[in-house]
């Protein structure tokens, strides 16, 4: 039913890649070279808190935590995982995972507020390629 | 057992007051009067990620982080919830859950990086015991 079908906020997606769809949420590489960033966003409309979801789809949404984490993890050999949702911008619910580096240009602080470095085109696409690999062997 | 004894550890300590111990975690208030800003500590020794706790404990964090979200809404009428885990600072794994609302002095940015202003001793002891009785009644 279009009625049901899931909008995403175009600024989520102004900002970020479309990288693979988890069962409840879909995964975005945000466009940021400065930081392996990605978003988590469960395909539910006009939900802005976690508390929102049901607490099955919350369990849900933790498992994709997990999934995602190990990705980041394994493809960047972070220090340290950011781990939020803040929505003080953008309502619609998105997770933040940010993987996090004493190197980073944002380091011990949080990424917020830094400017944005987008991604070449052709970084982008070779980033984009391996990750979708990565998420597509991690959940199989 | 003295090895298993939780250590918490002494930034987090210092920052904040105790309010409450959940099954896994421990809650805790941040001394910032700028913003009702708590803190969720799962009582576990040398975890720094999410992801090091079982599944089961995360399901566990889970709840609390629902049941601490809603006294927190109900206590502040806030208009958003923010809910990370970051520690680039302190290891010690730890959930922020803090009430935002669009008045308040760093609205929309996130809350780090402003500087904290302390309860007055009278301020700290009321809200202490006004949110302890909201986080025992919400358990019961």
């Amino acid at each position: 039913m279009l009625s049901s079908e899931f909008m995403l906020d175009s600024r989520l997606e102004n900002d970020s890649f479309e990288l693979f769809n988890f069962p409840l949420s879909q995964c975005r590489l945000i466009n940021n070279q400065n930081f392996l960033w990605v978003l988590l966003i469960p395909r539910k409309n006009n939900i802005s808190e976690l508390t929102q979801l049901s607490f099955e789809n919350q369990i849900q949404l933790l498992k994709e935590i997990n999934q995602a984490s190990q990705v980041l993890q394994s493809f960047s050999s972070c220090e340290k995982l950011n781990i939020a949702t803040l929505g003080n911008i953008v309502p619609q619910l998105h997770i933040h995972l940010i993987a996090r580096n004493s190197q980073d240009i944002a380091w011990p602080n949080p990424v917020w507020g830094h400017p944005s470095q987008p991604y070449s085109l052709e970084k982008s696409q070779n980033l984009i390629q391996l990750l979708k690999t990565k998420f597509s062997n991690q959940t199989t």
